[in-house]
């Protein structure tokens, strides 16, 4: 499969979607809103909405059905990148190659947008109720993923793990920790999101979902080897940045090689999850194998 | 109706329950868990999920189910208050007498906390589903509900306004808008919730969230009113805050006399909204003529 033309079509598609949840309408908030706008579409991959359309239709569900929580995830995922930017936690001045939310608003109009995006994330999915009746538990147990991913139990806890641990040696075992929290959780409730609500059975939700957790810990690891390996124009962010800021990473604490050898090992494990879905999962193993040789 | 006796049993009723769903437990990322409890418990009237819960009665539904909504209410508003306290926003170093989050812990871990504890709410409640067999379409409806009433068409959108609208004049038109926002939104989610998990009829629903847009708008009246006549003691902050800021109120808009007629006309139209639910609505009715007393 031609995995560039698939990712285009996607990203097309998830965005058409976002513009329609969330018009950049004039309105008594409208600095807030235009915020949100504004970090929704400075750019980004929507690669957690392109993992919960393809889990969808790993299970033989249909990929406009699941847009509500694609976009949703997309929601969540921005509203992290604008906390996670301020000045009091990661202080970054660019995002995506732009100014980030509070260097283009003020920080007040940042932590709103944020707290905005994650907000319309639950709302967005609840109002689609509609559309899945009869399957209402079902987005229920959808909306408790995403909470759980995005939360203290996932996200939100990586993010204070990964500010505590911020310029003191950290053991294997710690940065794995930080890891799944931080970036794992939302991804694999991407992709378990995607093949419940799609229509997976409980064995197939269940090997999406360690799919879904190889991926997650290997996309970070490979974003650590691309903060030593890359180059700013292709990243839109300076490289290095993790060393500077002493940020634990894999490449530090397992030299670059070991890291190579354990992405590499990583990917095969979430493709060997796949074997059941046979072509259906075509898009998942291009995604997970695409990991290996990322440039941004 | 003993009021005081009855927020007394309410107060701990729904103590517990938040204390069940947010254990201050050890854990790898206890920092943020620990500032989400501290802020939890540092205080507060409880007086989203009071009202959720009366509201239940009201239409004859049973308190205790609809506890997890209540809890998700409280936890809202508190991460709301966080947030608010932040330097950014409206950089208080005091709530309810005691360190805000982040001069207790520091502003990192209050973004955080206050991130942690909004996915929270909507976790519990989505959680919760099995004990609301059947009904799940209602939840999904709770879930908008408490969502539009947080986002950004609600109290996110209103802290935005009330930023904009700091040290300029203000017409009477503009401070409803921020105020329906700002704090109506979620008291007025507070009761439909309250209302619709409670098994009321759509009349009665009606009836009721006509009640707490009422309650909604005497609520900030009287708290503007408190704010020119409180004493600091009983308030647990400083009065005179608002003037200092020069934030608008209505006090200052409208003049006290005048204001003080308008919220007295508030609580009376508020309470003819309960007609049709007789005694089992004495409770919201005996809340709403409290405010007119209210010394914090």
């Amino acid at each position: 499969m031609d995995l560039k033309a698939y990712l285009e079509e996607r990203r097309r598609l998830v965005n058409r979607s976002l513009e329609a949840y969330l018009p950049a309408v004039r309105g008594p908030a409208f600095r807030v809103t235009q915020a949100m706008h504004y970090s929704l579409f400075v750019g980004g991959k929507r690669l957690r909405p392109i993992l919960c359309l393809a889990a969808a239709e790993a299970v033989g569900g249909d990929a406009g059905e699941v847009l509500p929580v694609a976009c949703a995830l997309e929601m969540i995922h921005t509203y992290s990148l604008i906390h996670d930017d301020l000045p009091a936690m990661d202080d970054d001045d660019l995002r995506r190659g732009q100014p980030t939310c509070h260097k283009q608003f003020d920080e007040a109009t940042a932590i709103l947008a944020g707290d905005g995006l994650l907000t319309e994330a639950f709302q967005i999915v609840a109002a689609a109720a509609p559309r899945y009746e009869g399957r209402e538990a079902v987005v229920l147990e959808v909306i408790r993923l995403l909470a759980a991913g995005a939360g203290y139990q996932g996200m939100v806890g990586g993010q204070m793990l990964d500010l505590l641990a911020e310029g003191r040696q950290v053991t294997l075992k710690e940065l794995e920790t930080i890891h799944r929290h931080k970036t794992g959780a939302l991804l694999t409730a991407a992709v378990r999101s995607g093949a419940l609500l799609g229509g997976g059975s409980r064995a197939e939700v269940t090997a999406l979902t360690a799919y879904g957790e190889k991926f997650g810990l290997a996309f970070q690891i490979t974003d650590d080897l691309l903060d030593v390996e890359g180059e700013a124009a292709e990243m839109g962010k300076a490289p290095g940045m993790d060393q500077k800021r002493r940020k634990a990473t894999y490449p530090a604490v397992l030299g670059l090689e070991a890291t190579r050898t354990w992405a590499r090992r990583l990917v095969d494990e979430a493709v060997a999850c796949l074997e059941p879905f046979q072509e259906k999962a075509a898009p998942l193993r291009e995604l997970a194998r695409y990991l290996l040789g990322r440039r941004s």
